[in-house]
């Protein structure tokens, strides 16, 4: 089958890929659109040393599965593969197992192929009355959401988002969703204009002054960007909270002494609730189809990935039937 | 008067600073004893960028005052000087005061002196059964105290100390009252064996196995070492709390990736409740006497620094009567 590969130094179409063998309590799937996150442009960067099939964002159709009430079933699809009998996995933390492998980032290949594997209990159905272009948007979109799982966003909050990227622009939305008093800082006045149409309540900026400097309850770092950490860090308020969103395959140093001083809470955040994400997604609470760049065929997967590459790229959609 | 004083290159005792003197609503205290914290030998390694008296842990006579029931007591002191007026005041955390001043840290001459001034606000009456040599401990109990102000410490977690240093004895002693499953990971076999003699149902360790990695409900960082904060994220729980205590002039570059994959949430902790501090002094549930190494005459001042600076050294406390 066709595969888009990461050998450790570059990233190139494969047509020979031997097609995956599910395993007992596997689907197969069969790919039906795949999307590119900044996860996958840091792997290629050396993030996490994962050489494989890349890519973690897919909406697919099950094709073969030993339970057959999943056949032919539209799915999107959890991406950590967990071990079910860790500590972490009896204490419903399975997202965090120790043994976990995670599609397209750790010890599996990913989904940017024309067939993947997963384990059922990893998939949920796709309501009929999401198209794949929007139903691609569940794992990141998740991932957002995953802010409000883990803190109280209230209503009185004043939050900044930093970052108008791929996972800012849903986040934003999110946020937005809790009546929050949200101001997002980014650097691409097209995108933010953009999400401005998209999203009522919010303030948009490309820059804040020194005046804004300790002054929200909540700042949440989605940059992408090495500095992001240090500039949350200057714009949340002592004993404010800090989401710190960005995974990177470099990052500089940074004052850290700050977070004692100022008493800040820093809280790593990663993959989200997906029934959430679906559920924000049907109920048009969220919308995804303006974070669209482009969709393109897998035959294309390596320009696909120069162009998500750009600076201020929008969503790159891949579709493996192509 | 005399002064232990660092002029941003080296610490030396003045003979003929000039004495302070008051402003209205401040006190002028005869410093009875002084304590010499790793802050203070941070901040001659270049932390803050300070210059002036150092020291702000002590214990003092009220000399002058213009209430004058103040007159003749004998008091401890906060060491963050408030505005009363910024948003951070208004709103309860003084300690965080935009136009702070920090006794002996930020803008405002320390104690390690024969006389200073505070504004009467921040001190706080010594109980009589306490000696200066026990309520010298109150500002660093406090900093101890500060952790379960800020997080709940259940008696079921199981929690980490990092550093069996000054401020660990006392954090460990703190965190035992809450009852949990405590372990402290030092390096000096002979401050962890007297710790374990003055402190109930405590476990200590000069070394964990990766067997403990990954398994603490709550670390607390208070190594005051440029490693800690990793090591820290290195034996947290997916979702476990990370406290961090120290502030360094200098922190090497660590992997922040790994507190967004394991969702860990850092806390920076400061300054903490000085009522709580001389509670836990006067009901002696806190010891001290064990971990006093010498009280020394300010005229010593520059040994007893440089005896501070040992690795492993104990309290070195001054008496600036002498």
């Amino acid at each position: 089958m066709r595969v888009l590969y990461f050998d450790g130094s570059r990233v190139f179409l494969d047509h020979h890929y031997p097609a995956p063998e599910p395993r007992k309590n596997e689907a197969l799937l069969k790919i039906l659109l795949a999307g590119i996150c900044d996860t996958d442009l840091q792997i290629v960067a050396g993030y996490m040393q994962y050489k494989g099939i890349l890519g973690h964002e897919f909406v697919a159709r099950v094709e073969r599965a030993q339970d057959s009430t999943w056949l032919g079933q539209t799915v999107v699809g959890e991406i950590n593969i967990s071990c079910g009998s860790c500590e972490q996995c009896r204490t419903g933390l399975g997202n965090h197992c120790s043994h976990r492998s995670v599609l397209g980032i750790l010890n599996k290949d990913g989904i940017l192929a024309e067939y993947a594997t997963l384990p059922l209990s990893n998939l949920r159905i796709v309501p009929p009355s999401l198209a794949p272009q929007q139903a691609v948007f569940c794992e990141p979109l998740a991932a957002a959401v995953q802010i409000s799982n883990q803190i109280q966003i209230q209503p009185t909050a004043r939050v900044l988002l930093l970052g108008d990227g791929k996972l800012g622009s849903l986040i934003a939305q999110t946020l937005a969703l809790t009546g929050c008093d949200l101001t997002v800082l980014g650097r691409h006045p097209a995108k933010l204009n953009d999400l401005l149409k998209h999203t009522a309540n919010i303030t948009v900026q490309t820059e804040l002054s020194s005046r804004y400097d300790r002054t929200f309850d909540v700042v949440v770092e989605a940059t992408g960007r090495s500095q992001g950490l240090q500039l949350a860090c200057r714009y949340v308020k002592p004993r404010g909270t800090v989401i710190m969103k960005s995974t990177l395959s470099h990052r500089d140093n940074i004052d850290l002494n700050k977070v004692v001083i100022d008493e800040i809470t820093i809280i790593g955040s990663r993959c989200g609730p997906f029934s959430a994400a679906l559920r924000l997604l049907e109920s048009r609470k969220v919308q995804t189809d303006f974070l669209i760049e482009a969709i393109m065929p897998l035959s294309q997967g390596e320009e696909a990935f120069q162009q998500a590459s750009k600076r201020g790229s929008k969503k790159i959609l891949i579709d493996p039937t192509r």
